[in-house]
């Protein structure tokens, strides 16, 4: 069975994205904290076309999110640009440049249809008909694989009201944002039996690793 | 240099108690979950006056809690009782009975001046005049050992904001509360130095442990 899992930094007060989101600060004010963990890992940089880097307890966390995904789905704030329907002359084309990361489907929900957009190894699909149409098309194009959900906090919130999530790692960072997008507002006080399976602990970052029996 | 130092059971969406407190119900809706954790703990038993117990990864870090206080601060809240005046003819005398298990005088943070009320080893000392007076209070009162904040919310952020917490410990319960008294709310998003220096992992519980330089 393909499973649905869900990964995010979140702050200590459940922000996982700081106040004042906007292209030209796609985190929000103090957001980038969220992160910093991350950007130092051999692991990440390589998935990123760079060298060298680190290897920690995190490294194997990462390593382990992203084995046996074929595809993603995520939010059209992720995929970023201008809120409402996209520009006609000049369409957003996502943060990630002429090769975006993820080199399997990416299924982008949305209010504003589009057709598909390739880049690189990458072809992102939009969806406009909700979260269950989107985790079909995205199993399907998986392939047996798994679904990585990738956020912003809308989409998640989504997802985990509706109890489709199937793993959950938070990467819990031990700092404040004060404001900003909460992850777990309205999503209410059942975690539709996820519970917590393992703990990382280091300095930087708890990893907190939640699954469905 | 007597420490001020605060520990707190909190949701992983960041809530100390659940919706709804009451009198009949002190933690609010679901809030008893942040706390199923310590109940089985020997160490916790010891200090209510009960034998037998568990002795857990969890057990060390209840134990070290305990030593070197000297005194407790608390809320209005967390004593407990009605809102408002106390009621002349009998006055609320808090949750634990006849024999509070602090043993150590406590300063009660509230808007209505009272006597002085003793329990057994402990003395209730009724402070109107906020929370750098109770701290300075609590300070004299410990003697040269630690002085505890031990909750509720409202006064946790003041004195969290105003950054006068040593050392804090969150101990993180994998669960959803979904409303209720959220710790961080209004702080901001500075830690005041307060940076994770310990991280002891459990199935049931995560506690993060801060310190200041």
């Amino acid at each position: 069975m393909s499973r649905l899992r869900f990964r995010i930094s979140m702050s200590l007060d459940g922000f996982i994205a700081g106040p004042r989101q906007s292209v030209d600060d796609p985190l929000g004010a103090g957001g980038m904290r969220l992160h910093e963990w991350v950007f130092p890992l051999a692991v990440w940089r390589s998935t990123h076309g760079l060298e060298g880097g680190e290897v920690n307890e995190s490294s194997q966390v990462v390593e382990e999110s992203l084995e046996d995904v074929g595809a993603t789905i995520m939010g059209r704030n992720m995929f970023g640009g201008h809120p409402g329907p996209w520009d006609a002359k000049q369409p957003w084309e996502g943060w990630w440049g002429e090769n975006p990361p993820f080199r399997h489907p990416v299924f982008v929900l949305t209010h504003h249809a589009r057709a598909p957009l390739t880049l690189g190894g990458t072809t992102f699909t939009f969806v406009t008909d909700g979260i269950a149409s989107a985790l079909a098309a995205a199993r399907w194009a998986a392939g047996g694989e798994d679904v990585a959900l990738a956020g912003g906090a809308d989409v998640a919130r989504q997802f985990l009201a509706a109890g489709l999530v199937d793993e959950m790692e938070l990467h819990l960072v031990p700092t404040l944002l004060g404001a900003g997008a909460r992850l777990f507002d309205g999503v209410g006080d059942d975690l539709h039996g996820l519970h917590l399976v393992r703990t990382v602990a280091t300095p930087r970052v708890t990893h907190l690793k939640f699954e469905r029996p």
